[in-house]
């Protein structure tokens, strides 16, 4: 089969051919359908410091978005039939750590991740702990179904650690409008927040949180992002910040843009330690920030399946290119360009 | 009347002898049976530039921490007579405002604090809006009720801004053991904590977070705490960290020493901004951060009316000195020295 | 002035003249814009048992939904000013009981009723507590403020005492579509439910849940509510339940098609007492039963303004009926027939 | 090895011999220490027709509180090995339906039961899944490890399907004493409750309760509980009930000695359906009653574990009775007798 794979400790990657892989007792084989391409990807590509301290393993194959067809399963896999049309969750839990087990299994002690600790899915097939093949259903469009991952970031920032129980009637903004930013406007808008204020200095990406139904668009480096949700929110500022954009400035003025005992959820990966003014954005509000990575397993992927499958959330305006996988540097290309949204490589696609 | 006044701009304070107040219609007349000495009032006397960019008029008495009784009433406060022994909840909200109309009072958007705002309570008599007189009760004792207000810190910091689900059987560390931190472990050690972990450099300290029930005692000057705690939870982390020191070091050791999932609630008032490692202590972890201030208006009161009334936390160990208002010099002394936990004035004390 | 009023403790009503009131120190006198007719005015018209037990003293003047533009203001009331428009909260708690203290108030332990333990508002002027008056904005329409009281009953029901974090993406069934019932069905579909089940035996009602956006319609005296539900949901039945019958039969079967750890949410007040199966649809399903009386004050309140404002939930199909204050006959008349959604008295109303 | 069966469809059971059976791949053999007998037990040894319709397959060993040895891991087991002690969690959940994948996998559509639905622990030695062993850890005494499943019940009641915020410090009642009740005392007065009220006729467990804690006991069979538990309260009523009885009058006394806003944690078991007054036990008091069955896997385990490891509940004065295989018969006897708290078998105990 066909894999893009990273064969040195540097960047580059090759596609190369290698042999289809066989499931273990508790694994699917899954034929790959669409594999999109997410910011970690870039940077493996590129082989930057963090990723060098992070793999551990060469060759292997990269990719970690995906949706297929199940072609293969293990001796005990039993909720599952080759022919099911399946998306990953990339988070590969032990289950039986402390942390698994009060059901945080998403934040596991021994946490291992999909086309970064394991071979990945830039590829023709890929195999999958049976644990982690989500069935997608009919409703949703096979050819959207990678995405399903990052959207399930987007739907975690926007319910928190807690239910989501401040956003609806409330004013919430988005800091950062790449595809998950993008995402999580379209899921805040169906979720019933009073206001959605998208900041995001880039054009294109401007347009698309609008496309996906953002009241308020600022530029932050036009406009003062902090004075304009006060302005925007009569003096109280917002009672949720999504902060997607992981700038160190952004993360002090979403703490500054926040309404007394509002929330704010990190999901932007900042580069550096952040320096943040405690008493006054903190302490004395009682703003409360938290930590968000990845998706809670499984809630955040029946809420996923709910927003897609009933079209109260329509992603079509963030899929904005599909590639084959011959042309995977096109499709890299694409995805750093800034004026993309999601990129989705597609083994059987043409062209 | 006696009260002790601020009378300049600048370092220190004078007792003078001032007419006793009349209260308005919804106010009531307290005679102090004793008003503790709280950090602020040490800033206070000693006039730092947050004081002074802070406290608007000039003179006025300070001093916030109290229980008297109930000597008049005004005319449209119904629920309270003259004899009445109450306490204080220092933070006097508008009743109107967004934040008072969603239940979260205590960080009203119009908030005025006793003793800073308005004329406190280092005096015989004091006035009080009467929502903010809270009936003590004949089963706590009248000579430590003036240490509810601070002793709600601790409670309000341990419940957080939940419902305190993740104290009981948990692992929690303390960070700072002043008389808030104090209280903490005793308050954590009466709602079924697994283990309270006190970490604190000054030993007297030390010795009264022992007294109040720490099972371990944690010298940041001579052990890494971050390792410690990491060495008592089998490498997982303490569930909650409550940052009592307001030291930046210690709130980035906080982050460290926090269990995936777990929550921090920072109470202590850092000098500066704060360096923070978001990526791995905070994102990666799901963890959640929350400013603690004031007390629940009246949640944190009714709490803290049962922990004391019913000898669930026995606070004597923390109150250490008493002095009359005449020696106010001593009393501050002794609040200053780090060899004490809490110094309470009385008015009719002896000596 | 002109008052609809009790004149006798049996059935009947009389409009008569008399003084305008005065407002007390906090209270505000409001000239009344429009007044709704609730179900419990048709009790109090009618003068059941229960309103014979419930209402001590005669005459009095009834009704209780309410909005208007206050005209004077007592003496202690500084937020409010003749001119504003406002909306009434109906619950008037006393504001220092337990209850109220721990963010209750509306179900305080000294509860008192406008229009049943005060004079009412089937009147040219009404007298309220400045505390219950709610300022409107100008972005809901006049004509509509007075169903803002039960309406928030409807987004009570709908958050439900939690944060209502298990409305968005699941399925939600509403068990009667009396006005309350039909405002749900609106609120729900705002926040995003999966699918929202209306389940009602008069047409007329269930064509209005059809307007506000139900997805599927029940007539329960043709189909068995339980299976329909259950098939809708492939077994699995519905995540959230808002009863809004009073019906014992629908209360019991709200309680079968309630999905294993769902939540049913008790509005309806049923004539007496009920039978319920705890063991196979309460305890083995953990299944919680939560009663919603009234509006979180003001939680609720800033919900309602929201929703109505912004336009998210369209309430024009409910407001069926208007008439003037002399007409009140033909409005009672209309709220009975049970072809009608609300129906509002305005004294200035031609016709 | 020996395993007490049920051979037939009626009353009564055999102790037999039978092969030591064989775990399969994701299964453990356990040498049974200790296998407490629960009131399930009895009713499957008498047989009576809620057993009949319940049991699909004769003969069968029951029997499901149980601890032991691990002997013998299948081939898919790598974090347990022979020689680890461990207790069972006795639901048997099947990990893929939406029950499960939302984290209440205690209340699985596919719920079997140990004991039940499968072969049980009466017995020398049984097979789990290895998902359901618990690895018990020496700080806790292997005679009483067995009695961790239905001590988790009652940890579980008492934390509720929320997290247990309610306890701290308030008043709560337990009604009905049997074994988990009197667990459910302890478990209370370790997490800081204000007051424990116990109910029950049974003077052995009333005695049995207070051993355990109880700061207030009332026989119902003498005293009206509603009156007392409102006295004792000041008339507010307690913010927590804990339901252990399955006595329908006792369930509706619950209802009305509960707190407006109040929580009703629903665990013993009613014969038949049960009549309430939900308008004003329920409705008007905003309280919230819940369904409680099993133990949060594994969160309650964790609970249970800190709770008994560190010694925070003494079990000791429940534990009354252990015996041989042999003396099933006894031990039946003492469990039915109304004299007794938990009783267990034990394979090698001597008599």
């Amino acid at each position: 089969m066909r894999a893009l794979r990273k064969t040195d400790r540097g960047p580059g990657a090759e596609l190369v051919e290698i042999e289809i892989p066989t499931p273990g007792d508790d694994e699917v084989l899954v034929r790959v359908h669409g594999a999109s391409i997410c910011g970690t990807d870039l940077h493996i590509l590129d082989w930057n410091e963090w990723v060098d301290s992070r793999i551990a393993t060469i060759p292997m194959t990269f990719g970690h978005e995906l949706a297929g067809t199940v072609q293969a399963v293990g001796d005990e896999v039993h909720h599952l039939r080759p022919g099911t049309f399946v998306a990953a969750e990339t988070h590969i839990a032990c289950g039986h750590c402390t942390t698994c087990q009060t059901g945080r299994a998403h934040i596991c002690e021994n946490l291992r991740i999909l086309g970064v600790d394991t071979e990945g899915a830039f590829a023709d097939y890929v195999v999958l702990p049976a644990t982690n093949a989500w069935v997608v259903g009919d409703r949703i469009d096979a050819d959207v179904a990678s995405i399903m991952e990052p959207f399930g970031n987007a739907v975690h920032a926007t319910f928190g650690t807690g239910g989501g129980e401040d956003i609806a009637t409330n004013v919430v903004a988005v800091i950062g409008c790449g595809p998950i930013g993008m995402f999580a406007v379209g899921v805040l808008r169906s979720l019933g927040a009073f206001k959605v204020i998208a900041i995001e200095p880039n054009g294109y990406r401007r347009q698309k949180a609008a496309e996906m139904g953002a009241d308020v668009l600022l530029d932050p480096s036009e406009t003062d992002p902090v004075a304009a949700v006060l302005e925007q929110t009569n003096g109280a500022g917002a009672e949720v910040v999504l902060e997607m954009s992981g700038n160190a400035r952004a993360i002090d003025q979403g703490t500054r843009m926040l309404a007394r005992g509002g929330r704010m959820s990190l999901l932007g990966l900042p580069d550096a330690s952040v320096v943040l003014d405690l008493n006054d954005q903190v302490i004395f509000k009682e703003a409360r920030l938290q930590g968000i990575t990845g998706r809670e397993m499984f809630r955040t992927w029946q809420q996923t399946t709910t927003l897609l499958s009933t079209g109260r959330v329509d992603v079509s305006p963030v899929i904005t290119h599909r590639f084959s996988l011959e042309k995977w540097q096109e499709a890299f290309e694409a995805t750093a360009s800034g004026s993309s949204g999601k990129v989705i490589l597609m083994p059987e696609h043409e062209g």
